[in-house]
């Protein structure tokens, strides 16, 4: 028997750690990008606010007196994640990158549905809301990636039958 | 320098492996569920789009011309997606599960945005209007869970505050 407030104050922690693991991930890949700009913009734009986002997480852990301490383990397994998404499709590396990426912001926006009913369960409504805004914020990302996931695939295709290196990155 | 044709061919035998999977997967939560009957429902008749998606896939390759064969690996690395996915939250089963199920049809979208574009830019229509029609019946099931992720973390939480046994699955 465990009460809600145990169960949220532990999915605080994991969120945490999900966006620890994202900030790694998008840097590495805008840090690739190199010929697909408005790609790479959009992914830098989100890279500040993930780590915005990692803050107000740390704010609503430290609020509640509980400790964002604890969660190498589950960092870890969001590696092993991406790596597997990584690796799912033969395609090459921007197409790839893209289809990851959009996954991944579902995965986040799952994470804070959840940890809101979670939050409004235990009657936390600062933490409820703060995941709200977080959750809108991974829903705009993602939204712009499924717009933009046919044309990198699109450019990707004409750049590779025309043989250019351009095509990958 | 790889034609369009060629990279479609690839990607189709990739969705024909994730639905492989996908299907696996589904078969085994909706089995495993037991107190929250419409997620089961809906699980099971995602179940059956599952399969219709996986032989229109098949009907598609083979009026290209091309094999179906040669995914095993391919499966391997979904399978190992899934696990790392299912074993990010420390939290219940159920809300875990629905998660893992959100984030796997996104990735399912993902494919078919990418494979449509593809398809369009080697000329293959009736292939784009597949994949178009099946990306929308992930959307369809994507948008339930999305409904339902809030009110069965509720559930979950107010069972396991009460001690119930019914919880978890």
């Amino acid at each position: 028997m465990t009460d809600a407030n145990t169960t949220l104050d532990q999915w605080l922690r994991d969120a945490h750690a999900m966006e620890e693991q994202a900030e790694q991930m998008l840097s590495a890949q805008a840090s690739r990008i190199e010929n697909y700009p408005s790609l790479k913009a959009r992914i830098e734009q989100h890279i500040e606010e993930t780590r915005s986002q990692r803050d107000r997480l740390e704010a609503c852990i430290e609020a509640r007196g509980a400790s964002s301490s604890g969660i190498k383990d589950l960092a870890g397994r969001a590696a092993a994640v991406m790596q597997g998404l990584g690796g799912m499709f033969a395609g090459d590396e921007v197409v790839k990158g893209a289809m990851a990426g959009y996954t991944f912001e579902h995965f986040e926006i799952a994470s804070y549905r959840a940890l809101s009913a979670a939050a409004r369960a235990a009657g936390d409504e600062r933490t409820a809301r703060v995941c709200d805004e977080i959750c809108r914020e991974e829903e705009q990302m993602a939204s712009w990636l499924a717009d933009n996931l046919g044309p990198v695939a699109e450019t990707y295709l004409q750049r590779e039958a025309a043989g250019s290196d351009a095509a990958k990155r």
